[in-house]
């Protein structure tokens, strides 16, 4: 006998992968036959976490226009959605959760019939000396934005200001553009040698050099010990092993881990980067009615063929997709990533694919590497503006491993020629033969992708 | 027994294809083993025809910004390079080639060993009343471009000139770009109804309503009759059957052909395109010794299996790099093409690859299609620009058939995403899943090619 019942979806966090699978489920199944309960303990719903170094510098308004779809266009569309509402207990043998109200305490149990879990990830937030000192800002929700910018009021007018931003990943050097376009000096804290480790140092070194010419100082192998303050309490300066440098105020870019303490009490498995695993349809492994997606989960790395904690937007969003759907009764697959990322700071673009020298290494494989300079136009052509393209090949087989690109205007988004070509398992000299767009406007006659293929061709040859 | 004498390499066009050809044979085999003769009719070698539009533009100085490799570079590496010297005869029997000095008329007989043809292509230039008079140009070699730069300098300081340019592909709306900026009241005669045939005409339509918005008058259905002189013999208006238009300059962009009598006359074999078929060595059909590469041949179209004409530098060099290494003694091959184009007019940007809806038809292939609009960068990140992105799927299979885009700054090189898919036979669901380059400045959560891709996924599964 097949239950006439009405289901309930509860899901956990209000940001981009719970509000695409919640918002996809509801297209797919009517109200009458499905409940959506969503909890999200924030004030905002389906925001671009991404785009909070532009608010920040100034260049785009905010909060709302961070917004892709509010909590009332949610509630419109017919999802019960709760904000500041934490979920702090998770029960799947009873199949419920326990809630809490940011506000007022209140607690209740609510039960579920299926489960996604999109609790995020948090900034990584060393208990140092002095870190909940008032001027020390995370930037990892907007109400986190909303309080730097306030800290940045309260300093407006005052001269010389300075930041020092902790952290020299993507956060770190967005916020650093962003600081140093509200007009302060700004020092980068760097716990490695070069800026942005997603790089191989040696590509590290180009943003390095580049962000010395904007200005920034980027302090290398700097060990955050504590942050000083004065004696009204707010932020002074932050000291490392050797050194004092004096802050106005102090932003932490020093990464994020999965948010999965929730899960972890309830048993649900999760990886070595404390991400929840899950398989292709994004069901949590070894349940049955629980998903999860967004940055508290670990990706399948199509490259290394291991798990990966990848947290960004765009995979939030494709698990939110791939959840909805097969919560509403549907089957859609996340086949996994290549790790694919672009930034840039002021005019400098950087982006990345694949694994780096010391990703291959770990996994096993044997490469090869090719470097070239390059144009992003006809080198004849207006504007033509140099880049670095930096390309790991497998010794033998010549298949393409990793890209990695600094440059100017144009680069960036060119590392989407090779994150397609990993994704296809192409060989460097398969990305030689691809008929790629060319005009003098857009490209020389061979692509910088391709010149740098040429070369791992080469490469590949000698061995 | 071996033969131990010199090998004789002779190269017909001086040229992209050309002279990549030599300059690849000439870095594999030694002068001791391998003489290189190039015979070219023109005065130039190793230009960028592409970039023809740009100086005359005033964009880019030329003709030198353009040579990529001057007579004299090519002549010290050890080519013997032989200006203005127009190979007459083919004797392929013979194994022999009769040039002629273009400047004496001298006539001579010379053998190879090996022969490369790269004639390249020439412009369609109908036999109509008054096309050879002065002021009538096209816009192949450089030396067209000198020659309609003569033109230009000699109408500079009149006022309210005129411009026609005849054909509305990727010449005819790039010249038009070039004469706006030169000053001039632009109008493009167009056979077809709108610009651009190389896209679906739901596509070319964005491209004529960009060309009004620009200043440039596009006249549909335009057949031209006649160019009409004045009393010095000059150009003085175009004709078509029902209008005149004035004109003190006229441009034809009216497509190339190959240009391949010399091979016809030699019994090469040649497609329905009239160019040279080769085979994936680019080894001509059925010859041992003769190579031939560049505009003058078809290129295998990777999506439909058939052959096409795509006279475009970025297959020229490569062609040229795949038989030099062959004549030098190596193995390389050019797989096909998919046929991306990109192309400007001003802001306006231009992008396809694949087949149009009119190719799937004419391969009998069952396609859907799927058209969005969305921005180049996240919508709320400054400058972010809208495009068009037109996709074609095969019905059932979902595999991608093409991609075309129409749009402003940063849309015409998404086009890459889609000729590495097509390539790799990819679905457009597959093409949802892709890991692409996302941060606000750069582009959506969603690529505006997935953008396009999710609605051509919904499409294939409506049926």
């Amino acid at each position: 006998m097949a239950s006439t019942g009405r289901e309930r979806l509860v899901v956990i966090g209000g940001d981009a992968a719970g509000m695409a699978a919640a918002s996809q489920a509801r297209r797919l199944k009517k109200p009458e036959d499905l409940d959506i309960i969503a909890f999200e303990r924030g004030h905002f719903t389906s925001y671009s976490a991404c785009g909070i170094p532009y608010w920040v510098g100034g260049e785009v308004d905010g909060p709302d226009a961070l917004i892709a779809r509010s909590p009332e266009e949610h509630r419109e569309r017919g999802i019960d959605l709760r904000l500041r509402t934490e979920v702090v207990e998770l029960d799947p043998d009873r199949s419920r959760v326990r809630t809490r109200q940011v506000d007022s305490g209140t607690e209740e149990w609510t039960g579920y019939d299926k489960l996604v879990i999109a609790t995020g990830a948090r900034p990584v937030r060393p208990p140092l000396p002095g870190i909940d000192a008032p001027g020390v800002h995370g930037v990892q929700t907007l109400d986190d934005g909303q309080a730097l910018l306030d800290t940045l009021g309260r300093l407006e007018g005052d001269h010389g200001r300075r930041a020092v931003v902790v952290g020299a990943g993507y956060i770190g050097v967005e916020m650093a553009e962003a600081l140093l376009l509200r007009g302060y000096r700004v020092t980068v804290l760097n716990r490695g040698e070069q800026p942005m480790s997603t790089l191989d140092p040696d590509m590290g070194r180009l943003v390095h050099q580049a962000m010395d010419g904007l200005g920034i100082e980027t302090v290398a192998g700097a060990e955050v010990t504590k942050i000083l303050t004065g004696e009204d309490g707010t932020v002074r300066a932050v000291a490392t092993d050797d050194a004092e440098y004096p802050a106005d105020v102090v932003v932490l870019g020093m990464g994020v881990a999965p948010e999965t303490a929730l899960a972890r009490d309830a048993g649900l498995p999760l990886g070595s980067f404390g991400g929840l695993l899950t398989d292709l349809s994004q069901r949590v492994r070894g349940r049955e009615d629980i998903w999860a997606g967004g940055d508290c989960v670990e990706v399948l790395d199509l490259v290394s063929g291991r798990e990966r904690h990848l947290p960004l937007g765009t995979h939030s969003n494709k698990h939110g997709q791939v959840i909805g759907a097969n919560v509403g009764g549907g089957y859609a697959t996340f086949p996994g990533a290549v790790g694919t990322a672009v930034s840039k700071v002021c005019d400098l673009e950087i982006a990345r694919t694949g694994l780096r020298e010391k990703d291959a290494r770990a996994v096993g494989l044997q490469y090869v590497t090719a470097t070239i300079e390059a144009t992003s136009r006809a080198g004849y052509y207006p504007s033509a503006a140099p880049m670095t393209v930096k390309m790991l090949a497998e010794r033998r087989t010549g298949r393409l491993l990793g890209c990695q690109i600094v440059g100017r205007e144009g680069a960036a988004k060119r590392v989407d020629i090779a994150a397609v070509a990993l994704t296809a398992g192409m060989t460097v000299e398969q990305i030689v033969a691809l008929d790629l767009g060319y005009a003098p406007p857009f490209s020389p006659v061979w692509d910088p992708v391709q010149v740098a293929a040429r070369k791992a061709v080469a490469a590949v040859r000698a061995g």
